[in-house]
C-alpha cells in the first residue's frame, strides 16, 4: 500500500481525564518512549469546551507533518468524541472511537500508512483484540478432544 | 435472563502500569463513584510476578459474592492478560481481553447477568463501540443526498 513519502500520522488520544495520559503511559510502558508526534488531551472539569477545542485544534496542526492525524477518542456520543467530531473538515484527521491497549500497540506500528487505512486498521485492531478468553479456551479444549477422540477411533 | 438473586458480578480490571485505574477514574468520572466491588490491578516492575498473582487470587475471592468475577485485561498476550488467565477454573471468573470505555460503561449497569452472559456484553459493548466516525458520517451524508435527491425526481 502506498505510504506518506515518509511522513508519519500524528497521534492524539482524547478522553476523560487522565485515560489518555495513561494509554500512552502503558503503549511506552511495552514499546519504549515515543516521539513528539504524539500526545493526550484530557477533558476534564479543570477546563471549560472552548480551551479544550483550542487545545485539540493546536495538536492537530503542530502533529501534521504531511500525513494527517488520527485522534482515537475514548467513547462514542461522549464529549471528547465530540469535540474531536468538530475538527473534521477543518483539518486532516479521522477519528476512531473505543481506544483500547491493541488498536494502539497496532496503530503505532503502522505510522506511515495513508490515514483512511491506518483508521480501520485501528477499528480492526481494536475489535479483533477484544476476546472472551474462558469460553474462547474451552473451545478449543473441546475441538481438540474431538480430533483426539476421531484419531484414536 | 435469569439474574443472580440480587448478587452483583465483582469486576477487575488487569492491566499495565496504571492504565486500569485511569479507566475506573473514567467510569467515575461519568457514572459516579462505584461501590467497593471493583477494583484495577497494575502488572508494572515494581511486583514480582508472584505477587502480583497473589493479588489477584485476593481479588477474585474478595470480590466474588455468589455471582463471580469479571476480569477485564488490557491486552490478548501481554502478562496482565496470562496472569488472568492463571485463575480460570480454580475461581468462578472469565476474562474479557481489549478492555475499552464502552465495555466497562455497559458492564457496570448490568451487573446482575449471569458472568457468561456479561462478558459477552462486555465483548459486544467494546467491539461495537470502535467506530471509524469520519468515515461513518460520510457515509451518512451520501445517504441523506440520495434520498433527497430521489425525493426532489
Amino acid at each position: 500500500m502506498a505510504d506518506n513519502q515518509g511522513a508519519r500520522v500524528g497521534i492524539v488520544i482524547v478522553s476523560h481525564v487522565d485515560l489518555g495520559a495513561a494509554l500512552l503511559g502503558a503503549v511506552e510502558f511495552i514499546l519504549g518512549q515515543q516521539q513528539y508526534d504524539c500526545c493526550a488531551v484530557s477533558i476534564n472539569t479543570a477546563h471549560d469546551v472552548s480551551e479544550t477545542v483550542s487545545r485539540l485544534n493546536d495538536a492537530a496542526d503542530r502533529l501534521d507533518f504531511g500525513a494527517g492525524v488520527l485522534i482515537l477518542t475514548d467513547m462514542f456520543g461522549g464529549n471528547p468524541t465530540n469535540i474531536a467530531l468538530s475538527l473534521l473538515g477543518k483539518h486532516h484527521v479521522e477519528v476512531v472511537t473505543g481506544v483500547n491497549l491493541p488498536m494502539l500497540l497496532k496503530v503505532f506500528g503502522q505510522r506511515t500508512l495513508p490515514l483512511d487505512a491506518l483508521a480501520e486498521l485501528a477499528r480492526k485492531a481494536g475489535s479483533d483484540g477484544i476476546v472472551v478468553t474462558g469460553k474462547m479456551l474451552n473451545a478449543r479444549k473441546k475441538k481438540d478432544a474431538s480430533r483426539e477422540g476421531q484419531a484414536a477411533s
